[in-house]
């Protein structure tokens, strides 16, 4: 997994893009079904998958949606989750390269906490938007934790 | 893990609640962390989570909010996600019972499918709201899967 902040100063501002990319992979669907208790065929039976219009099996969409708070939470550990919208535009399939990135765009000073809001967005190869969304998160500082490989 | 549905009909209508109840472990914590690689320190270093103001290690909301369409994909085995919106109101630990409710609130037919909103909520003991928000999803059918228990 690659991790990218593309800030260059260590202190979140507005319109700072984090970023991470991710391949999820048909274990991860199985996975998440145990975890979650979802088995809903779509993801699993691939004559299903195929009748309902999809190329192959879609992963679960609140799946693919955990890399906004997973990329919050690695910029801001202790970051807590307040709103998430999610609007599903095109599936993810197994093996696609997933780049989610979300943009801080407002952040307001709450006593010694942030509560900051981010645009949330998932793309796959091509530049085809996969997710799109917003969060609204507290932050316990601005201070991005540095990451490897950025 | 219990399931209902309060429709005495097995065809959804307007107004009809798909309830289910669950109660996240430590270990659900963990198996979320590997899937989505999302190792915040609040849902793992106690003192971390009692100075962010928890009274416990919290449950990620994501986790929790996958109540959502696994209740609606059990119910119609092949609902494919559209939107989802979630607003965290209080936290989730782990052994607490939860219930997520599912309501229908519009329901419109599109040639031989249907788009389906939903309110989504969690509740815990003592009616207390966990998460609030709302689900548009395509179902395959109208027709309920009939579920063990109800």
């Amino acid at each position: 997994m690659r991790f990218c902040s593309l800030s260059s100063q260590n202190v979140l501002k507005i319109e700072d893009i984090l970023k991470q990319v991710r391949i999820f992979s048909n274990s991860n669907i199985i996975e998440y079904s145990k975890l979650t208790h979802d088995s809903n065929p779509l993801h699993f039976d691939l004559e299903r998958a195929k009748n309902a219009g999809f190329a192959d099996l879609p992963v679960p969409g609140i799946l693919v949606a955990s890399l906004f708070p997973q990329i919050i939470a690695s910029h801001f550990p202790g970051a807590v989750y307040v709103k998430q919208t999610l609007e599903f535009k095109s599936p993810v399939y197994c093996g696609e390269e997933i780049t989610g990135e979300v943009q801080a765009s407002n952040i307001r000073q709450m006593k010694e906490k942030y509560m900051a809001k981010f645009t949330t967005k998932c793309f796959k190869d091509g530049g085809i938007l996969v997710i799109d969304g917003e969060a609204t998160t507290i932050l316990p500082t601005l201070a991005m934790n540095k990451l490897e490989g950025c």
